[in-house]
């Protein structure tokens, strides 16, 4: 079968990770366009895609002249935030199917008009939400819809993540994260944890999210580290971060459910996606990685704590996800521990066969809008805000 | 010294197990009345006081006539959560210095009501949380107060505790959890976890809390639990559970700090308090029972998770509070691993002492009033609710 023509914009750390690790070494595909707004970028990928034993692929600043059906058969958005969904909407104009990366994004109109170009030309989308296809959030998935912890009640993610060096760095690597940090105040990142939820949780497929609100700690964490780090830099010394260093929201579901996210980036601290899935038969909490089932617990194991602590391992013989069994039969392969293949191999399929993308416009939608929502609680003091039914717009 | 002579209201589970546990243990302290609404309860706990080779105490059904300066020197009130505030004024007019049990108020005006005796009658009152004399919870707190997590920018806590067989056999168990769970939807419980982070954020002596806001999941976690252990019974089995089973409240803070709060009680899992601390140095988090600090981390460890699970321990040597050191000097003493020795000795001392409390009305104030704040903002869709500054009530 022929391989697929994919273009890349955005080389930045994100798309030229992608580059080398996903799509070089994925033999479905073969890169012949690359885009960014540094030259030098561009050429560094050229290079790596030549010495991979590819065609020089065609290269441009401009990335309206990457979106050609005569260069390219898809198209990955992994530019920075604020130009996702301006690029992707040029792509489904084109009928060129399109994966968009991750982010927030700067408007709720953004969304709207996502979904309202989708319906139009009825391009594929998908939505490269790569924790969906996280080993564990896919076994929690598995055992979710065959029941295992009930009926789901409550669900809870985070993006904590330490990003005081890439955000303080920004100038020097040219990340688009700290003018985000210097001038907006949100949930900025809420995909991650989110895209799981919303599978676990049904929406967009009998259920949504109705309203949210949040609220953001003061921001500290990040002028403390520039002063640690980078008392020299004048600019960022006297910069006042907007961002707040913890802020929580809290959503409301059509069916009944809560869910709490957190973006909490800029305190020293341990990674982690905080996953947790409490039912009425049990629970799954990636703190500790550990499944509690009602079925499994004598009457007084309640208190039980520590000893649960990784038992979910234990659980992976049984309720492993297909997609995951499939992929270790099929033999390991690299970036972020499999994500990234098992996200970008999908889209790729799905543009072969075209059968309808499993992470669409409308998630996209109902995911990213969790950002401009947020900014407007926040400024709000907190006030709930309504998240619009993206599937029935009118 | 003379002993100090001590009436306890409220003889249940609580109430019940604190005289066998903890007061006839005390040799500071001899129980010379007890009063509870059913007889039997009464007889028992008189029974037990003269076995322990006390003499008979006074017996009542009625608590005004336990609240009598000839009959006791302080009182002790473990009621139920809707009459606890009542029975605090009447010792407080009457001059008895009074140590009250934790739970929710039933209105904002109780609290209110609360503040005002106090400052009338300036008789000493405790709010007896025990939560804030748990080792790891004062381990943490001496460790904010030497700057060792650097600024606290945001804290995290919960009620985390399957109660389904508690509350849904309350006729049984005469328990008044029972028709709270069946009335109310609010944080019907906050202070084990709010009391801990409160002195980790300072409320009440330079900080307050400003404004919270709450929703409520669904509430199906009882009502699959009656139909599975307690079929036949009609009236529970009919009954609607108003309590939603997971209820998050985020709280901001004058200073800037943010406080996310959770009751959990009705969906099976193991217990925990979910205690978190973050600051611009470090954090620490129950879940894991993890110390994380930026000046014991490489750069690149920020990705380490598993490995730091159980490693607090490891800084008990060196950051164990003076009260705890004292406390295991001196020989641990029985009742929920020490901590209601402590809070209650602590109390007795002062009684005897004059000194003021070091929980005071204030802080009850600031910590029931979560209940009534919550139940408005579930009510009002999650809107946010003013906290009122009890240090300053007009």
């Amino acid at each position: 079968m022929e391989k697929l023509k994919v273009g890349v914009i955005g080389l930045g750390q994100r798309g030229s990770m992608l580059l080398k690790d996903t799509f070089l070494t994925n033999s479905n595909v073969v890169v012949t366009a690359v885009c960014d707004l540094y030259e030098d970028r561009v050429e560094e990928a050229a290079k790596n895609i030549v010495e991979a034993g590819f065609e020089m692929p065609f290269k441009t600043l401009r990335y309206e002249e990457l979106v050609d059906k005569n260069k390219v058969d898809c198209i990955i958005v992994s530019a920075s935030w604020d130009v996702h969904i301006e690029m992707v909407i040029k792509c489904l104009e084109a009928g060129i199917p399109c994966g968009c990366e991750v982010g927030g994004v700067e408007s709720i109109e953004e969304c709207f008009e996502l979904v309202k170009t989708y319906e139009r030309t009825k391009t594929p989308f998908m939505f490269m939400e790569n924790c969906c296809y996280g080993r564990r959030e896919m076994m929690v998935l598995n055992m979710v819809k065959q029941g295992i912890f009930g009926e789901i009640v409550h669900c809870k993610g985070g993006y904590h993540h330490d990003l005081r060096h890439e955000v303080t760095y920004g100038k020097e690597l040219r990340h688009y994260r700290l003018n985000e940090y210097l001038t907006r105040n949100c949930e900025n990142y809420p995909t991650h944890e989110i895209g799981p939820i919303a599978q676990v949780l049904d929406i967009n497929r009998g259920n949504r999210f109705v309203s949210l609100s949040s609220i953001a700690s003061k921001s500290v964490g990040m002028h403390e580290y520039v002063m640690a780090k980078k008392a020299d830099d004048k600019e960022l010394v006297n910069a006042e971060f907007a961002q707040g260093d913890v802020v929580t929201t809290m959503i409301k579901c059509e069916r009944g459910e809560t869910i709490v996210i957190t973006l909490d980036t800029s305190l020293p601290r341990f990674y982690s996606r905080g996953f947790t899935v409490q039912g009425t038969k049990g629970m799954y909490e990636e703190a500790t990685d550990s499944v509690y089932l009602e079925s499994d617990m004598g009457d007084s194991e309640h208190w039980v704590w520590k000893p649960n602590w990784g038992n979910a391992e234990k659980y992976i013989d049984k309720y492993e996800h297909n997609v995951w069994r499939k992929y270790i039969e099929d033999g390991v392969q690299a970036g972020h521990d499999g994500m990234d293949y098992l996200v970008y191999n999908t889209f790729f399929e799905h543009v072969k066969s075209g059968e309808p993308m499993p992470i669409d416009v409308y998630d996209a939608a109902a995911w990213m809008c969790i950002t401009p929502l947020s900014e407007k609680s926040i400024k709000a003091g907190g006030a709930p805000v309504e998240v619009p039914d993206f599937k029935n717009l009118k």
